[in-house]
């Protein structure tokens, strides 16, 4: 095969669009012998119709990943492992049916069933007011919704690159414009190697202006069970961790322990300052099942992403039993306040910042000790300093 | 034939989406001579680009149900009896296009041109603020438009069942849910018999989470000429009618009977409680022509929608020439209102209700002048309770 | 050839949808030598998906209809020189993406990168309160956003028609219609003639209502390099100018001079009332590059559209280089401060205005001085009246 195998799936310039497509290790032999494929295929009926999939599975590993919401990646899947969890949103919901502005700018919650979702790129967290520059050079006034514009805006360009060493990839363009407003492009290259338990996001946010933009961006990786369940837990390099709210408060000293489903459960969120590997900025967490034996990690660049949430939502299993394990440029507060507390990024004209997260699942006890154990390392024997109330420019009080 | 002929239609979880479809007497026997049909298809252009419409015909009356459109019925016909009415909108209106939200919340009108529209199912009735328990388990000011979200929301489900018995049917299936909010699924069979005058609306309404959930549901049963005209007449079991404003009142004395098209005319709504059958809860009402040669009828359960609305818009013909008859579950104010007044209903966690409403089309004096004997056997001898002023707990004063 | 070739592509009544088309001098004789030629087709891919496009070539001059938003024009070009800009915006939008509500009114700027877009019917200009009549016949209050709902309304009907004397026209039928609010449509004709160097615009609104209707309609003409650049003037028969504001003001001396590409630029407005040729209502203005050997010429009947509105945002190239020379009923004000001006159209029922404006296109120093000349003469020995300060009448104070 050529040193890169490359096909385009949909491209806005050329007017390119692949309802359906696939390639497997049949086609394309990579000297490996896992049975992976990459398939597109298009969603009918309902809020998904006209939404695309593009599934990848690495032979052990797969995912799917969503060109009409964002690049969003729906669902993963690792072995006889489910990675994700389970919406009242039953379906992918295409971007035309979601009014962001709805319900006190909430309407983001109607398309909110994904493992993967990133909240940005000009604003994400809690719906609030803001004040901007219009084009008339005042300030306006306007109202940015929950978690912002990216998982409900579709890939312009979409294309699968396999290489010679196994690696599998879909790469995205997304672009978030407006006339007068932010101009922020996603590139994004999520990635996996042929029998490996892991995938790579690896997001370019541009600044297509001039002028400077703002940028906040949050990985919101949801988990229900298995991995999730009655004392399953997280496992992370903590300096510090700050209750959101009063509910939150009540859950502190169990903040790392999950509950079972719970009906009447309300969500409770912890804001983390976590440690990194000693001479790097790498961080790592985990969040594992009771027993220890599956669990999921992430892996990044504490430096581009300083921020990390804990969003615990063990309500009943039909109400959406699940956790969020969130790393950020920034907390999930109205912007208004990350601004004000120097959690927002600003992208000079032009400017390119670049962001890694890789996501791994890991079955059987070895491999979760394992992960276990390398968090203890960059833990080393630093205290987590646990604030007993929301506050300390963490949280507004 | 099988016992059941089934065919789907739509379907996003096996991704089947028919584009087109048809079944007639021809390709099916049921042992009658009439000249059914069922016909599925898509329609393109302007605001209706994507909206399938299933057409249901049993050889004497048909009907056209919009799957994109919430299952809706955009149109009726009885022989040569048009039910419906002619809006100012002429297409049918893909959701895509509506919000809800525009124009303080009176985005719901830039699509309503059926005969037969639900209105829920978190909420109908006039736009208005509300105040709801949200993720954080706080109170959050939420303002609900007009009408509710079901209307513009597609099935993501469609089936065609024709039985041995003559009857043919069209299921459906569609989802407003979201997360941290309403999460309440409409099954639908709507039916109508080879051969009849009537078409069966059954609904089914399941909250699908385990949380309470509130449910507002308004049947907006929707008629233009020729049964409305002037000297037309709502035939109906009257206990109370209450009016809902100043310039109801003025209409008062004759909210029964029909001006035609007045241009400048201001809608006129009444609100009753009705009568239904001795020994059982059902009820009967007829809107009829001034002749008394064409109608339309409503059956139903009483104790499930126990709240009886007329809209009264003899506007002028281009303005939308046309009588709402309205059974629901509640009066169509704002929600606030109708939940202090005990009319919003709740549903436990998991729970079903279901609604039944048959509607009949009525030729000759005959027919006409039977359905009104069997209203006049449930109204009895008892008076109607005409209440002069709104209030009363009917309507906001 | 029949005296008229006629094709329709869309139509919502019959359902026809070509999602591509084409016809050239090849297949029509025309009589001409000019290789003109007409194809649709329809983008994918990210915001797009789904827009169509009808471009029109008529031997020199071409230029791309968007029926899929309201018949607005994206770009054309004439021989080398292109007609439009470059927006931060860098696709045609679906208007099922346009929230024209978010960001406090200003949605209608994610899809703003047409050469000539029109804004309106029911309101164009800033957003802002209003106070309409509802279906209750009392006062509401609704928000009205940036520029109106026709750019982002779907063509319900569009055909090609060729005529023999070498008329290339797309016509195209745009309801912008709601339940008890306004139902105006407008009937377009885009035409140009084999071998000239212009584009006709003929625009026929309709109030399809009995009742009155209000309509704003202004034509938002834009144009960035080659014929915008440091040097670049509008060269228009001026009876009067009006800084719309104090940054406005601080350009007044240089309004009909343009800057190159400057960072950080602030928009400057100006609304003007121009003159007419003696003895009739048409006007005639210019925008030309510094030389004056290409330019883009606006001629139209000020009686139909009496306000004109120079949009200079000489903002950095990546940030949307532009000028917006914009013919209008009205000026760009909040649609309230323009109705307490006597600046709204009212129709009556049924009644239709018509308005044409005739875009060209000039190459060469001699065709430039020639309609320089013509606007010459309108302006005849007519002083300018410079008004130094906002007011007056023409803008809020």
């Amino acid at each position: 095969m050529r040193s890169r195998y490359r096909t385009v799936l949909t491209d806005a310039e050329t007017g390119i669009d692949r309802k359906s497509f696939s390639v497997d290790h049949e086609e394309l032999d990579l000297g490996v012998s896992d049975a992976w494929r990459v398939v597109k295929y298009r969603l009918h009926g309902g809020l998904q119709e006209g939404v695309d999939v593009v599934e990848v599975f690495n032979g052990v590993l797969g995912f799917a990943v969503l060109p009409t919401r964002g690049m969003s990646i729906l669902r993963g899947w690792y072995r006889d492992l489910d990675l994700g969890w389970d919406s009242p949103v039953k379906d992918p919901v295409h971007p035309a049916y979601v009014d962001l502005n709805d319900r006190g700018g909430l309407g983001w919650l109607k398309g909110f069933n994904e493992w993967i979702v990133r909240c940005g790129l000009d604003n994400n967290g809690a719906p609030g007011p803001d004040v901007v520059i219009d084009n008339n050079g005042n300030e306006a006034s306007v109202f940015l919704p929950l978690h912002g514009k990216i998982a409900n805006t579709p890939a312009r360009h979409v294309a699968v690159e396999i290489d010679q060493d196994g690696t599998i990839a879909i790469t995205g363009q997304v672009d978030e414009t407006m006339m007068f407003g932010p101009a922020l492009r996603l590139t994004t290259r999520i990635s996996t190697r042929v029998g490996t338990n892991e995938v790579r996001i690896e997001d370019r946010i541009t600044n297509l202006n001039r002028k400077r933009a703002e940028l906040q961006l949050l990985y919101h990786c949801n988990y229900g069970g298995p991995i999730l369940e009655e004392g399953a837990r997280l496992v992370a390099p903590v300096k510090r961790v700050v209750p959101r709210d009063a509910t939150a408060v009540e859950g502190l000293e169990k903040h790392d322990r999950f509950s079972g489903p719970t009906s009447g459960f309300v969500e409770q969120v912890y804001f983390y300052d976590l440690a990194s590997r000693r001479g790097s900025s790498e961080t790592l967490l985990l969040l594992r099942n009771q027993a220890g034996n599956v669990g999921s990690s992430l892996r990044y660049d504490k430096d581009a992403l300083p921020c990390f949430t804990l969003w615990k939502n063990t309500a009943a299993r039909e109400d959406g039993y699940v956790t969020g394990i969130e790393p950020a440029t920034n907390f999930p507060n109205a912007k208004q306040f990350e601004r004000d507390a120097g959690r927002v990024v600003t992208l000079r004209g032009k400017e390119t910042r670049t962001f890694l997260l890789t996501v791994a699942a890991h079955q059987g006890r070895a491999d979760v000790r394992s992960v276990e154990q390398e968090i203890a390392r960059i833990q080393g024997n630093r205290k987590p300093r646990i604030q007993a109330r929301p506050g300390g420019g963490y949280a507004p009080v």
